[in-house]
């Protein structure tokens, strides 16, 4: 890599990246579309082509001694190809966020004012080992009018480039830029760290994947930032909780898929049915294999527990792990979560408005839940479609991202000939 | 300053913000309106406190050699004090952004969502040398119901402490947190920087001054920014503008406050009625001694011009300096003002429906106007009242950022008990 000269080669991606930006914000409705199925197709059309690329990355994976569970994330089969297919044509039965008028009025000295949705531009988006996430991506930043430049992991980068390439392929073909969707083929760290300051050229940078990616884009980008999914959530079962429902409900956000951001970490108790719930819902997280981590009064109260440490309040495990404490009522629990918790899910269980009211109005999260489960903080879910991601961060997007939390807005402004006086 | 601890000083700020940012985001509108009309009183009722420090920064400014114009941005007078009171009193006037119900409804599955507007939480404010930002900045921010923290430049530190301290001795006699409004009292670079990265307990930072100041944020900060006010603005007379109008707009965003951020600082102007206009426009701002720096062909219809250098294209002047460029056609002013401008205000002044079209769906701006001034982007023009800046990023705000600009959402989702499947 003699004379690699880092800012010339991001600035290709930046200059054209821009340019597609341009056309992709005029493209309408149905030309975008077009594209996102002509896409779906060609990406089941070549799975041969991408499957040998992915065999590439997990000989090399095996080589470097990758552990199972992430061969499995790495892994593309005929049937995960055609999910990213499905997924593209999902996408474009959402209705199309761009050209709306948000908002208008006219001012007293005549100058009449629209506010219009439009594309934010170039999107950096920043991602870990699982390549599906290019085809996901990319398809979200076509629908949006936006054009991107994905930084996959390592691990991916033969699998990333053929699908990337075949995304570019086929929105030439479609009559969009091609450029539209571009992968950086230079995965070094460096780069990656260039890319997060490229002001000139990129928009808006959204980093996906786990804490340690996140952290370091926020450390280092000085291109504005969405952060997402982070999420160490939490239920407080109330002393007037239907006790069944709460025994379902933490189930449900502890087990059901607790290698997500929005599964529950930790546990809260009220000290009035600590006793009574924690020995029902207790014997089925264990039977479930879950690793209960309690404190002092948990312990009491149900013996089979690890001892909690001040850690434990921090940690988002994306395990069957899970912390439990007693607290007093809703005060303290509110206290602790806004205090440990990372703004992403939290749920009250309780038949008491006061303490229903007191829990959603307090909370600082993007999502506060009453009697459901945290498991529901997704794009689908909310009926929003596919989404890029769950910002936990408060500045221009909250919650699940889909296609309208990909625009920005600008005002037009029509007069016939005023000035400030 | 031996054994001064940055980090340790900024937790004590950060602490405070936080739990009163807590209480501010529960407080009702007639509190924070009540609170705001005190603190306007106090501050007319201790006009000679505050004059007195202001006397201090003063003798300072003399002393350290400031220009006579920096030293009256610096100066408070006892009317100063009063338009300060009366911007606070204004914003009792304004809707409370808070508690807003956005959005709202119901999935299939039961689940009802609600999207609310809750404040931002601690709002880091840093800014230069005119001390009634102080006010301003602490009003937009208690009505909002963000705590904040205030950094304002060493030249108006103790006018500022003064104002400060009248803001937070008022607010808690009104039974709001008197941290809702913090000044640092260390003006330190280093300070500075260590509250750019001070991510645990800030939530959003704001500058507010010239582009040194945003340049230096932007590097620096790891907490969330919005950038503000930066504006190279661009005014282009089409072939078929109403010249006499052309003349009226580009004198009024030109000279009508030229030391401002939505300015107009280059003049786009139609080869094919350049040698008309120019000749007409040119005498009239050469009448108010403004410099004026063209193109080649610029310089051949109106000769008493100085030469444009590709520098020209790209700065902000600020002052009573024009670039002028002729173009030949929309087309080409599209391109000038999408590479060298700054996604502020941008203005065509035309007949033909095509152009503006073209112009306000191409140009990549906050605020793009047909047939009027620049010089309109701004709160009270917008009719969003009292403004923290105009922001040209495109994440969460874009334009005059009133209080509706300083709030984020949270969903509130109420169930009977639904799990995910």
């Amino acid at each position: 890599m003699e004379n690699f000269n880092i800012e010339e080669y991001l600035t290709v991606y930046g200059k054209v990246a821009k340019k597609a930006a341009f056309l992709m914000g005029m493209a309408d409705t149905n030309k975008k579309n077009t594209a996102l199925k002509a896409v779906a197709e060609a990406l089941v059309d070549n799975s041969e082509k991408i499957l040998k690329a992915n065999d590439i990355d997990l000989e090399n994976a095996v080589k470097n001694g990758m552990s199972v569970a992430m061969q499995d994330r790495l892994r593309l089969t005929e049937d995960r190809i055609k999910g990213m297919a499905e997924g593209l044509v999902q996408l474009t039965s959402l209705p199309d966020p761009i050209g709306e008028v948000i908002d208008g009025f006219k001012r007293p000295n005549g100058l009449q004012i629209v506010k219009r949705r439009v594309p934010l531009g170039v999107l950096g988006i920043i991602f870990e080992s699982r390549p599906n996430v290019t085809a996901d991506a990319a398809g979200l930043c076509i629908k949006s009018g936006n054009a991107c430049i994905l930084r996959g992991g390592k691990e991916a980068i033969n699998s990333n480039i053929a699908i990337a390439e075949i995304f570019s392929e086929t929105l030439e073909a479609s009559g969009l830029p091609k450029a539209a969707v571009q992968l950086i083929d230079n995965t070094s760290r460096e780069v990656s760290t260039a890319m997060m300051k490229l002001n000139d050229y990129i928009d808006v940078l959204i980093p996906r994947g786990g804490a340690g990616l996140i952290r370091s884009v926020v450390q280092n980008a000085t291109v504005p930032v969405i952060q997402t999914g982070t999420g160490n959530c939490h239920v407080f079962v109330d002393e007037t909780a239907d006790l069944d429902m709460a025994v379902n409900i933490v189930m449900n956000a502890k087990t059901q898929r607790p290698s997500v951001c929005n599964a529950m970490e930790t546990l809260l108790v009220h000290e009035n049915i600590a006793e009574k719930f924690l020995n029902a819902v207790c014997v089925k997280l264990k039977d479930k294999n879950v690793e209960l981590r309690g404190c002092e009064k948990s312990k009491s109260f149900f013996a089979d527990m690890n001892d909690a440490t001040e850690d434990d309040w921090k940690t988002e495990y994306d395990d069957l792990i899970l912390a439990v404490k007693v607290v007093s009522g809703v005060e303290e629990a509110v206290e602790h979560i806004n205090n440990y918790g990372t703004r992403h899910s939290e749920a009250i269980i309780t038949k008491n408005f006061d303490n229903a009211t007191k829990f959603q109005n307090e909370i600082d999260a993007s999502c506060v839940y009453v009697n459901a489960s945290t498991r529901f903080t997704d794009g689908f879910e909310f009926g929003f479609g596919a989404e890029i991601g769950i910002s936990n961060q408060k500045l221009h997007a909250r919650g699940p991202m889909g296609l309208t939390e990909l625009t920005t807005f600008k005002y037009l402004i029509s007069g016939n000939g005023q000035c400030r006086g």
